[in-house]
């Protein structure tokens, strides 16, 4: 009989610990012990993406370090026009394939820098572009030869190691950034959905009430560049297990953010280079959707969700439209950098968020100070 | 008169200090401090070429180490039946974008070591594949996932170095190359024409001198991989100050080998899978030639040295003949590995030297011990 009660007791003690862990595992901390975000006195949390900034591109010419000028006059004009919350750059933040020096980060550092110097927090994900391999642009074979760039072959030491053009890989990027940015709310993923990086959910809080969270923001890393652009069935079954995990009754919205299109977004396009009809809101509309590779079950598990309001991506410069699709929204970031493809104005796209009732609206900002596009993603 | 005789005496010394400069380059010591290469005592020199082995293909899969057993079979049984003085690795001797693994080297060691285990000695150039960035394959992020290799996600440590398939760059693998092995005459060539590394040059002397130059070998990196497929207006002119140096006078007899071929094989070449008829001399002629991206001048300054009898590439799978061009002769070797795409019977290319007078003969040898496309390049 006391044998019997004491495997009971072991059993007993053995569900108490594996609950006591299921409910450690419920709760979320936000990633490197930051302060909580908060919804604002006035009950709003306003967020403003930075989408393709690509920033390092043929630095070797004039005209590269020109764009990257350009770039950061966008962000600043639209930092001080919208004074957000909360930025998130939403990948393609250099252009790595170009990158003639061996550590990308001087570049990332650069992106950061107008939104860090206004004291704002922000979050990044990685692009395609962001580590893709370095490629060698084939004139510089010819007589003209490898221009004098910050890594010349004079300078490396031909006995051991040798001197790398770009190539810094995910890892090492998000590490440098957040070693050295207390404002940043960047983290790098589970080590089981690698070589997938910026995987990781932020928590808003209420204005009232610090362990209240009123939105989860989802960052989800799309690939592409250094691996295959696509959201993998790892990230799919993480995000749909932690969202079981934090969020069970689904009582509380849910923002998602990455780079790369879904194919869904194909689905719900308005024809390119045709005028955006309502239900879709946007003003650029001048190419087809470029989507990732595969689609692994991303877009079912979010349309499954009451909780998912809109998903946000980057990557098409030439489309910055939101378009209903089931239950949720899917929205394109506008091209805010001076780098990457496509001369059409630069602008971003903003997300204003209300606590009570939670509503959620956006509106593109120009780098002329116009407003354009708004629509209401959840009321 | 003291003060002319004083500045006689400076310009006189500079001179000869030039003079003695210039003699020091012009004499060729072989790479590494190896002994001489010789011809033998029938003063015969032989080179077997292995081409396109393509060692480390799908090496997680039962299908890939079994490739490389067999291309270790080939490699055995040509060196057994030909017993050379010498070997040259003509490049794609790994599939370096296929390696899921974080060093290179392990399996550029099983391509060598079949030579090695013989006692005779080798070179190695480099082709498109072997510093090639590994490719993920799209499959490994769907429901199967990564499968267990040599570095699964588990094994890194996530907060610092990432664990990185294949990618071991040129000059790194050719680092553990020379450092390993005794029987290597391989070499990293001048820094100013990096990110190409293998340009080297090789001396084969009389069997009765060893001070007197027979033949001048020549290897040069035609790229690829990390970087585009070309021969860099540096390396030719790397070529033309080299070969005027140490062969003035063009009284040596030079050849040449490298691994992309150039578009000079695309004016002589055969219709694909026609029939080859002299004077072309081959067995296989199953496609396209599959050039350079450029040609930047090595070709013309070949064909302006009486010198330079041959030229010998690898890369098209499907090609095994010679043809001449202008003064010399455009050969390709014959694919020695299992990995890589085609089924043709494997074979190499032989090639037999002799001394007084020298003549270069060339042949190709099959796997299974018989031998075809006998070939007199100079005589």
């Amino acid at each position: 009989m006391a044998k019997l009660f004491g495997y009971l007791f072991i059993i007993a003690s053995f569900f108490s610990f594996a609950l006591c862990l299921g409910e450690e595992e419920s709760v979320l901390r936000q990633p490197n012990e930051k302060a909580p975000l908060r919804f604002s006195g006035d009950s709003t949390f306003k967020i403003t993406l930075f989408a393709d900034l690509h920033y390092g591109e043929a630095a070797w010419l004039d005209w590269g370090p020109e764009q990257d000028r350009n770039s950061s006059r966008v962000l600043s004009a639209v930092l001080d026009s919208e004074i957000p919350d909360f930025v998130i750059y939403l990948g393609d933040v250099i252009t790595a394939n170009n990158l003639p020096v061996p550590n990308a980060s001087m570049y990332w550092d650069q992106a950061i820098s107008p939104t860090r110097n206004r004291g704002i927090p922000w979050a990044t994900l990685f692009g395609n572009h962001d580590d893709a391999q370095f490629e060698w642009p084939p004139e510089w074979f010819s007589a003209s030869g490898i221009p004098r760039v910050s890594c010349p072959p004079a300078d490396f030491s031909f006995s051991g190691k040798e001197c790398y053009f770009g190539g810094t890989p995910r890892m090492e990027l998000m590490k440098m950034e957040i070693e050295k940015n207390k404002l940043s709310y960047s983290a790098s993923g589970p080590k089981e959905l690698w070589p997938s990086v910026s995987n990781y959910i932020l928590s808003v809080s209420s204005a009232k009430d610090g362990a209240s969270p009123v939105v989860f923001l989802y960052f989800l890393d799309s690939g592409g560049g250094s691996y295959p652009e696509v959201i993998s069935r790892a990230q799919v079954d993480w995000f749909y297990h932690r969202s079981k995990a934090i969020n069970p009754d689904e009582s509380v919205p849910e923002v998602i953010f990455w780079h790369i299109p879904s194919t869904a977004y194909e689905k719900i396009a308005p024809r390119p280079r045709s005028a955006i009809r309502r239900p879709c809101v946007g003003s650029l509309n001048e190419e087809s959707v470029a989507p990732q590779e595969a689609e692994w079950g991303i877009i079912d598990i979010l349309t499954k969700r009451s909780s998912v309001k809109a998903v946000f991506v980057g990557h098409n410069h030439g489309l910055d439209w939101c378009c209903p699709y089931e239950k949720l929204w899917l929205c394109f970031a506008r091209h805010s950098g001076y780098g990457g493809y496509g001369t059409w104005p630069r602008g971003a796209r903003i997300i204003e968020m209300t606590e009570h009732p939670f509503s959620l609206k956006s509106w593109i900002r120009m780098e002329d100070n116009t407003v354009h596009s708004e629509v209401t993603l959840s009321s």
